[in-house]
């Protein structure tokens, strides 16, 4: 037999373990199917019925054809959305897709990225993968912050900072003002990384984007799959100026989004109603997954986004006991990693019935995790 | 205004040009529809009536949900499908995707890959985009010739050698002995990627990878765009030993592939009559379409895949104007790139109505074309 060939350094110098356990693979390991699967932030609602004829009819008539590379009408209809020029539009494969290629596009061996410590893990998997150096700032008061972000980007000649809001996992927010002053403050060279994932729960306006927001040095990224219940369908997009969208093209995957996905996309952004009673629905749920907290004797931390997260009140090894006596008791949900963030857990916007369940679950979680 | 920041040196020195200009876009720059899309070759036929009903039922019971990983059903179906092991098989967002992750995962900047000059250029696209040198051999008698590859990869002492089998563009096919040569006679670092998109085409038995092929230095690649007619879906995978497949995982996008895609393709493989409709449609359009090209005074090659090259028998600027008459014509079509295989155009199998549309084209074109 032949030697098997080796991988190139770069990827050699990565770790070998699967950085990330979806919810069925739990199932599989654990035997037994969740009941509710809170972990993950999808919504658990059903999305538009007339994003449900755009995919059934996109699947009869268009399922054999390649997709449209720069996603035309999907890339239009988003710019009108967000007040902007098609240019100013990518569409990808998610965000995740879309982190990977961003820091891919500023980031050589031995660059620096900034984040925040306990931030959305995928942007540090991305930055690892192409041989970047990570640097990590604490959050401050469990939102992410943004004079720390700056600071550090300054100090490490960073090429990219991360920042999303509303905050993934705390659920936390900064104002639009904190993001113009990172804008302003990293170096010349920096490009802020704007994760907008949850962007359509921001419960304060001001901490909302303006329509038209566009700054040379900013890439916003915005998806379908929170408020418009798609993940499964794998479309996101990034908005920034003409110039730095107009680099993706040099390294994307040119014909990587899914046909029923950009359909999807547009029939989702035209049904303006169905995304209002989603965010009324996700405002009540979230208002009672915080009351159920509380009735605990637990604290919800305030939330702009379709989950809760819950101080749980000691350390983290009390926090981790309580998740494993959740997910014992089939409610899939996960937590922070890192401390201080890791005295929490962190529970999706479920339905009525999902709720039940989480009602049931935690006061008892609580007590065996004692 | 700050200054708008650079790319890395890397994406800095790629051409800012999009490589890949879809059926869309053109109809988009030309103002006009076309009546058949004969140029990617897709499948103008209906998928699997099992693949829909496995589509709308994914669309309402998952589409909400991020795909599994893994994509642990599709996995398992496509290994007992290729008699292998489930972790000698890694699903991925279509070929494409995975060209790109293969040459990422093996090459550093630098290092060499070696294939066909006027193959797949979206190989070479990927080559380029992680910064390595590409190498390459012409075609022999209209086919890839395996030991001027294995020659060219000894000589350079490349990391990848790709080769599709059947070819694209030109249909042409070598035999599963030719394959174990190049495997055989590739130097001892060097990964053979065998493209095999067309793989269900196969017309010789010789030509055929045997169910269960696996080398130490082998990636295969399969697709479900071609012959599935799912190329709207974004979905295909590679097969290889498991400590290379596993490698992937190091850098993959893991929650990339689309849920509609995973349940489709579980259906398709499950609908082997359908399959065996498909091929003999195809078989009988081959013939069709070579009907026709003799019919109009010019030469079909032999093909083991849904298309037909044609040789106009001419020089390449003559096929280029017999392209263009018959883009002019409303039939999207494409021809190889460098000499000698721009002779030569690149018809798709469509349906009867499609072929019809060409056999009155086709002489036309060639006669406007003198």
């Amino acid at each position: 037999m032949r030697p098997t060939p080796s991988f190139a350094p770069l990827p050699s110098s990565l770790p070998a373990t699967v950085p990330f356990v979806g919810a069925e693979q739990m199932e599989r390991t654990r035997g037994r199917p969740f009941a509710a699967w809170l972990g993950a932030n999808e919504l658990t609602l059903p999305p538009s019925p007339l994003v449900m004829e755009a995919m059934a009819k996109a699947a009869r008539d268009e399922a054999t054809f390649y997709p449209d590379p720069p996603a035309h009408f999907l890339r239009d209809a988003l710019a009108a959305h967000h007040d902007l020029t098609p240019d100013q539009v990518l569409v990808g494969e998610g965000i995740d897709g879309l982190l990977g290629l961003t820091v891919r596009l500023f980031m050589a061996p031995g660059d620096v990225a900034v984040t925040s410590l306990g931030a959305y893990p995928t942007f540090n998997y991305h930055v690892a993968g192409f041989g970047g150096v990570l640097e990590t700032v604490p959050y401050r008061d469990d939102r992410e912050d943004v004079d720390a972000l700056a600071a550090r980007a300054r100090e490490t000649g960073a090429r990219l900072v991360y920042l999303s809001n509303p905050d993934n996992p705390m659920g936390s927010w900064v104002s639009h003002a904190d993001v113009q002053r990172l804008i302003d403050t990293v170096p010349d060279n920096c490009v802020v990384m704007l994760d907008e994932a949850y962007g359509e729960f921001h419960t304060d306006p001001q901490a909302r984007t303006p329509r038209g927001f566009i700054r040379p040095n900013l890439l916003r990224l915005g998806t379908f799959s929170k408020a418009y219940g798609l993940a499964g369908m794998r479309v996101g997009y990034a908005l920034g100026p003409a110039d730095l969208i107009a680099g993706f093209d040099r390294i994307r995957n040119h014909f990587g989004v899914n046909r029923l996905a950009q359909a999807a996309g547009i029939a989702a952004l035209a049904d303006t109603a169905h995304l209002a009673g989603t965010l009324a629905t996700i405002a009540a749920g979230r208002e009672r997954l915080a009351d159920i907290a509380r009735a605990s004797g637990v604290t919800p931390l305030p939330s702009a986004t379709n989950f809760v997260t819950v101080d749980c009140g000691r350390d983290g090894d009390y926090a981790r006991a309580v998740l494993r006596e959740i997910l014992a008791r089939d409610i899939f949900i996960r937590m922070p990693g890192p401390a201080p963030l890791d005295r929490c857990i962190r529970i999706s916007v479920g339905t009525d019935a999902e709720l039940d369940m989480v009602a049931a679950a935690l006061p008892e979680a609580l007590a065996a995790a004692l």
